[in-house]
């Protein structure tokens, strides 16, 4: 039986690697001569550099550069050869990642900066690659990109006519641009890998939609918004691209919009990394395909995790298999499924659910069942 | 696709027939076309008259009687003719049942008896059957049959040589047999039904293993423990036949001795319902069978219910799929089964758990998802 295993993460308990890793025991426990493939899964968030060079390989470079919070941090990006091209590989999150802040709350929407993405991108854009990917995704800044610009060269001005202070966010106070031109990225392919289509302005940009889990609050938002829109007209003059309507311009806290300006293009990160690590490949020989997320419900349809593995694994042939801590039964939980299976093996508080251990051992044990049933029938 | 569903109670939730009715519409949400045949479970206990009845049809006749404290009840017995042959079938926690008690504790063990029981018997014997079947399980009383022997025409005295009043556990005061002969049943087969194998004296007889559940203290233990040797002496000299060591006697609260002591076979509960219901018959054509219960653990190896049902699965070559509520993963569960596969699709409470909405929703559920994924590999 050749079985695929590409789950995302369980968010709060574990990551996709550990949760790939339990499914694949729980196979081999019940079909020791099973060939069982283990893809992690990301969408250009966190966990994407790990899911590329853990199928992919590749070099591993450590930049010295800072958080969100200009506070030193050493972030490492990939380097990788695919089809013949050199490509590096950046995670946001590795390096102004919300969740390298010790507290989330209203101090930190005027401090945080995409600063330190901007230096790591600068640092592989020197090692000569054809292409640089940078997957979006739990970063913790709400500047639209202008510290990720400012670290590229471009020059800002504030209320009062200075350069932004380090340690603070520049669109909190952004007044202009002096630069007369965009740093200058022509020599090389970048390829923004996010899944979030959100414009960069207005009730669905960027800061109403993920100011509020950065920290933001009402008030901070309207404040946001207002510099966000200066931001954006100022940079689609010098660009001379249209900028804050682009879907997805609001990934990141507005750093797509920055990215656009530079002639990034936007690419779907699910689809990217899927195409990337082979899973499409992988898949079209499988038997079996195990996917899952914490939580399946009516929401999943709209995301690319587990239905993007269901839609490969349908195409193909392949019967999928969703897992997942909580599942929303109904009409409304995406058809795309063979059959999706909740875990828990009892009755549990959600805080003895989310135990990593616990997690663990139930999709061990769960994966488990369900390859035994799949493969006595297939056998029939 | 031909599915049979048998499920066990979930004990405190919901009974066989609903489970099986949930699973039904599950399979039948996914599968219109599948042809799903629905059986109770029992083994002799709560249940049994019902599975009967529904699967082979008959007729229910009502008998006044007494419960087990003697208070007036209206009990109903089946009458069904199966190869020619005419059977009653009598269950008693329908008329002396532990269900039917508003409180359970240390009142109850001086007052319980099976007399009631032994009314309702009387009646069936009357009826004109070939055999006479008698669930034994879910009981009141701990009297070792004598208040269903009285009923039936045995005179016993007390301590102080009277007959046993009327609405007392004749067993507390036994103190002798008057009768010189033990009532006549020849003329009838009597089966009891009962998966209970516990002798009817000693640390695995009535009194010291189900006291307890029936609200006895441990002195009152002993104290039915010691009048429950004498009433086995009187009744193995009276019969002539071997009473107290045989394996079930103890079955509701030794009736099962009584009842031994009148020439009745002890048969397997779960065995022989399954075989009347038509249960191996029906697995023998299916692809997939249904069964559960409450909780699978490594307990349920010993028991009758879901192990019985997957030995005649396994040996029809079907597919068999355990569904619970809580399951304990690991290498004691029963080997049986194809796949164990809990309900709850996300964290609960146990109380949550058990509401009965929730568990007909969740078997509902579950039974769709494995039923679309089990006809997707046997497709292929």
């Amino acid at each position: 039986m050749k079985v695929v295993v590409a789950l995302d993460s369980f968010k709060g308990s574990v990551d996709s690697r550990s949760a790939g890793a339990a499914v694949r025991r729980g196979v081999l426990a019940v079909q020791p001569t099973a060939d069982v493939r283990v893809f992690e899964m990301a969408d250009g968030g966190e966990g994407t550099l790990s899911a590329i060079l853990s199928a992919r390989g590749g070099e591993e470079i450590a930049v010295e550069t800072v958080d969100s919070l200009h506070r030193p941090v050493t972030a490492t990006y990939g380097v990788l050869v695919a089809d013949g091209r050199r490509i590096a590989v950046i995670e946001a999150a590795r390096t102004i990642g919300l969740a390298q802040l010790e507290s989330v709350d209203a101090d930190i929407p005027p401090r945080a900066s995409s600063y330190g993405l901007g230096v790591q991108f600068r640092h592989a854009l020197q090692s000569g690659p054809d292409q640089v990917l940078i997957g979006l995704g739990g970063t913790a800044s709400t500047d639209g990109g202008t510290g990720f610009l400012s670290a590229l060269g471009l020059r800002l001005v504030d209320d009062e006519g200075s350069a932004p202070r380090p340690g603070t966010n520049p669109l909190w106070r952004f007044a202009g641009i002096e630069s007369t031109s965009m740093p200058d990225v022509a020599h090389v392919e970048v390829c923004v890998l996010s899944d979030v289509t959100n414009p960069l302005l207005g009730p669905l940009g960027a800061a109403a939609v993920f100011g509020p889990q950065k920290g933001a609050t009402p008030g901070q938002i309207a404040t946001l918004e207002l510099r966000m829109a200066g931001w954006a007209r100022s940079l689609e003059r010098l660009s001379g691209r249209a900028v804050a309507s682009v879907p997805g311009a609001g990934a990141a806290g507005g750093i797509g919009a920055a990215l656009v300006a530079l002639g990034a293009r936007l690419e779907p990160g699910f689809d990217r990394v899927a195409a990337l690590v082979g899973l499409p490949e992988a898949v079209a020989g499988a038997d079996l395909v195990f996917t899952g997320e914490g939580r399946l419900d009516a929401q999943t349809g709209m995301g690319k995790g587990p239905v993007g593995v269901a839609r490969i694994a349908r195409e193909a042939g392949a019967l999928v298999i969703a897992l997942a801590g909580h599942v929303e039964r109904g009409p409304d939980l995406p058809a795309l499924f063979t059959a999706v299976v909740p875990i828990h093996s009892r009755p549990r508080t959600l805080d003895e659910a989310m135990d990593p251990a616990t997690t663990l051992a139930e999709l061990e044990g769960t994966a488990a069942e369900l390859a035994r049933l799949t493969a006595a029938a297939l056998d029939k």
